[in-house]
C-alpha cells in the first residue's frame, strides 16, 4: 500500500472512531511518544497527549454524526497531514490532520477542525479534492 | 540554532510578512518543490501552490494587522508545524502552520487559521503556550 493511501486509510480510521464514539480506539490513533495537539472548532489550543485525550473522551461520549470527504493526504517522509471536509448535519468544517509513521502505522500528533462558510454540496460519494470557490 | 528556534523564526517571518503585505516575501517563505495546501477562515480549502499564492496575492493586498503570540514547535524529523495564536484587532484565531526543511530552511507546506471563542486576553509579551479554558 502507498503512503498515500495508508495515510488516508489512518484518517478513515480516526473518522469511524470519531462517529462511533469509539474512545479505546481514538486512543490507539494518537502517537504516545512524540509530541501532540489538538485544535476543535472554537475551543484553545490544547497541548500534550493528556489534554488531548481528555478532550476526545469529553467529545466521545456524545458523538456528533460525522463524517470526512474530499481527503487529500500530503506526504512528505515519515511525516504528512490529510487535509479534508467534516461533513455533519448542518454545517461542513475543513480539518488538518496531521500524522506521523511509527513502526509502519501512521498515527495522529494533530487535528485543527473550522468552518467553512461556503461551499459546494457534499455528495454522497467522494468525487476528490475540493474545489476552492472564491 | 535549535531546530525549535528555526521553526519559530519561520513562522514569525511568516507573520512578518503577513502584516506588511509583503507578497514578494510570502512568496519565498512557501516550499516550490513540495505538495502544499491552505486553509483560510471560512475559505474552502486551497490545494496546490497557484491557488495558495493567488489566495495571498489578494489576501495581502490589503493586509490586517495580525502578530503571532504563544507559538509552540512540534519538530518530527525534517516536517514539523506551529501551533499559535493569531491576534487580530477585534479577534484571536488558533492557527496550524505546517514547514518542511529543505537546504536548511524551513518552508511552509500548509496554512490553516480558525476562529477561537473562548480565550484569555493575550498579553503583549509571549508567555508560551496557550492553557486550555474548557
Amino acid at each position: 500500500m502507498s503512503d498515500d493511501d495508508a495515510l488516508l486509510l489512518a484518517n478513515e480510521a480516526f473518522y469511524t472512531a470519531f462517529a462511533e464514539g469509539d474512545e479505546a480506539t481514538m486512543d490507539t490513533l494518537w502517537s504516545e511518544t512524540r509530541p501532540v495537539a489538538c485544535v476543535h472548532p472554537g475551543w484553545a489550543p490544547l497541548i500534550g497527549r493528556e489534554a488531548v485525550m481528555d478532550s476526545w473522551r469529553a467529545i466521545l461520549s456524545n458523538p456528533p454524526p460525522i463524517r470526512s470527504g474530499r481527503a487529500t493526504p500530503f506526504v512528505y517522509g515519515d511525516t504528512g497531514f490529510v487535509l479534508c471536509h467534516e461533513v455533519l448535519q448542518e454545517a461542513v468544517l475543513a480539518a488538518t490532520n496531521i500524522f506521523v509513521k511509527e513502526d509502519g502505522r501512521w498515527l495522529l500528533v494533530h487535528h485543527q477542525a473550522g468552518p467553512v462558510q461556503q461551499i459546494e454540496p457534499e455528495p454522497e460519494s467522494d468525487p476528490g479534492p475540493s474545489r476552492q470557490l472564491h
